[in-house]
């Protein structure tokens, strides 16, 4: 059992965009036991569609694709898996019924190029698009399977997992090889070698099961890979790997897989009872929007204020024009008045503040990357300064995981 | 003059690794004037890398690969070479030599292992590795020249560069066709059908200069490709389509190539010598995050409020209770008040709101992606309503993007 992912347009080709799609498509198969041999990506060009399709066809047994089944004249995916079967397409009334509903919505009307989305190779099933307007195509030509889907992620995603993994489980294309499961550690508050230093036994080469070290943006990912002939092997090889990290690094690690700071922070704060604002200069409202993307934010957090400027930090949060004055926007004084400002008027239980310099500028003697956070509860308030290196939004994003770590820490350990 | 990238490693087609060389390579390829036809990912399987070896062999005239050139037994990209070229390997003395040096230079003996880096099919010319170990291979097989360099970026973007552009050139592979530019032309504010009917003459297949049209978190862009034999002739292909686009969709455009919304907003506040204030509720801090991501903002922007609960509506923004309790929370009423509010507090020249539902749960009988934006100034406020659709994060993002138009189209035409 090999599969094949087609990744379909010239964006991709031409370098203009990543590919993303097919990484999440690859990790996705290697959690169903599928072996990827090949990615394939082709520019939006009829022949090179048509000859990398028919190339698949012939030598796996499951072919991926995404990309090409927009309304547009560059969208050739309905027309390429057509002539490799040697089929005609033909309109499914049902499609155009979800597409034209998909429109009407959003209180607008199909526009008349749209009708094309409906078009579906004879003999296709249509893969169900639960987010957008272009179904899917399920078909089998040659040897392989074929499920094409559209290129954008979240409609690639749902139908990938509710449309195409059952069809594979009916079509016998699960379970025959071994499966590889990954779990991930993510680790906040020191750097790579000082991490790795702590599991050099582990990460070594020829360890079962195999452990990697990955950074990305200032998070510290172990990656334990478990492999086994069920779910279940997998998993048992994986949890007494986890425990010894877990062991090691104590609160380095804040989460596992997906799970980023500000899930920790609320879900924290929700088996606390606690709430908690923000008051931020230096990542202008990147603490919030963080803590905000999670569903049901609005329990735990009260909101915040972007004090940019320093009038915005004297008016909106109360802090001293003085304070300011003498110590300077970027001090640990201007950072816990911040915090203290923001709890007050807001009204929550504990608040978290940022100031630093992000650049390209500098303001005096302190250096780009310098940051302080606050924090301030009923009892009292504290900072830290931390040194960031990176580009300015490198700096930013890394100033708003100190906050969000900083108040987790707080919630852990007080 | 077409080209195809293969890049070789289980870590790739496994997920593991997102593939960026590929990307690298292919905007170098496309400032160089010539066209990526094919990605090819291939796992470090023999069979498979011979295969795609082949296919490749015959239906492009460049091939460039990126790893498998390392000391251990997963790299096979030598093998591969002399295999699909039907030729032997040999041992390069040079090569050898230049390996231990570098063994050396770390004060480290070369393990023998590392021997194999110094095999080279024959017939073929050595790609110097100014950065590490591994020689890369410059040879012609069927119809095409091979440049095989290693996977890591850094030594891939050194051998390229130095060692395998002299080559393309020298092999007749640059400057006769011609230098592709591209323009990328940024559309916000309709569908992507909409937009694509008032220039579909353009985007037809065969147009000159090629038009290509696609959509990323609903910015719509019109990609237009410039050929000719120099730089000067590519830009004199795309400047009349350009103005052409510009003239048929009018200030639906916002910007070129990577420009994005917020750094148009901060130009046209910097020329009309205005300042700007936010107040977020459903986008959470995600609109000042994004204008305090262009260097320089403090200059326009005040700061903001993120009001995430209704009490925080009243006491930050002066949001009379009474308006939530009639209208809603999710109201034109309570985004218009909110915007006055956040005018007044942060003493700016205009202000902008959002109040919205972003799922996953409704309120009432208002749908999840609705969304209502307020725009307040000196002499009056106003509001507009737009239905979203897309995941929470989705929601976010292009409700963050709403209300940054708003402000460009209040700033361009009052």
């Amino acid at each position: 059992m090999r599969a094949e992912i087609i990744s379909i347009g010239s964006e991709i080709t031409s370098g203009q965009n990543l590919d993303t799609n097919c990484q999440w498509l690859s990790l996705r198969l290697a959690e169903l036991g599928v072996s990827v041999a090949f990615h394939t990506t082709v520019a939006d060009d009829l022949a090179d569609n048509i000859a990398a399709f028919r190339i698949a066809s012939e030598r796996v047994d499951l072919v991926l694709t995404t990309g090409g089944l927009g309304p547009t004249q560059d969208d050739l995916t309905r027309e390429v898996l057509a002539s490799v079967a040697g089929v005609p397409l033909h309109e499914d009334a049902q499609s155009l019924a979800h597409i034209r509903a998909m429109f009407a919505a959003r209180n607008r009307e199909m526009p008349e190029r749209n009708r094309v989305q409906a078009l579906m190779p004879a003999g296709s099933e249509v893969l169900f698009n639960a987010r957008g307007t272009a179904p899917g195509v399920w078909m089998k030509i040659n040897r392989a399977y074929f499920a094409a889907m559209p290129g954008v992620p979240s409609e690639m995603f749902t139908m990938f997992t509710e449309q195409v993994v059952p069809r594979m489980r009916a079509a016998g294309l699960l379970g025959q090889g071994s499966v590889i499961l990954q779990r991930k550690i993510n680790c906040f508050g020191a750097g790579e070698s000082v991490i790795e230093e702590k599991v050099l036994d582990l990460t070594r080469r020829g360890h079962v099961p195999e452990v990697g070290i990955t950074v990305s943006d200032a998070v510290i990912s172990l990656r334990i890979f478990g492999r086994g002939p069920t779910q279940a092997d997998a998993l048992a090889q994986i949890a007494p790997v986890e425990a010894t990290i877990r062991q090691r690094l104590g609160d380095l690690v804040y989460g596992v897989d997906d799970e980023e700071l500000q899930q920790v922070v609320e879900r924290l704060l929700r088996q606390r009872g606690l709430t908690l604002a923000t008051a931020e200069s230096v990542t202008g409202g990147l603490v919030a929007h963080r803590l905000t993307s999670v569903p049901g934010a609005s329990e735990v957090f009260r909101g915040g204020i972007v004090a940019y400027t320093n009038p915005a930090k004297v008016q909106l949060l109360g802090v001293p024009a003085a304070l300011i004055e003498t110590h300077g926007a970027v001090s640990s004084q201007v950072a816990e008045a911040m915090a203290q400002g923001a709890r007050q008027r807001l009204g929550s239980d504990l608040a978290v503040s940022t100031t630093g310099l992000a650049g390209p500028g500098t303001e005096g003697e302190k250096p780009v990357g310098l940051v302080y956070v606050g924090l301030a509860w009923a009892e009292g308030v504290r900072s830290l300064a931390i040194n960031w290196g990176g580009t300015r939004a490198e700096i930013l994003s890394r100033s708003a995981k100190s906050a969000l770590n900083a108040v987790r820490l707080f919630l852990l350990n007080g």
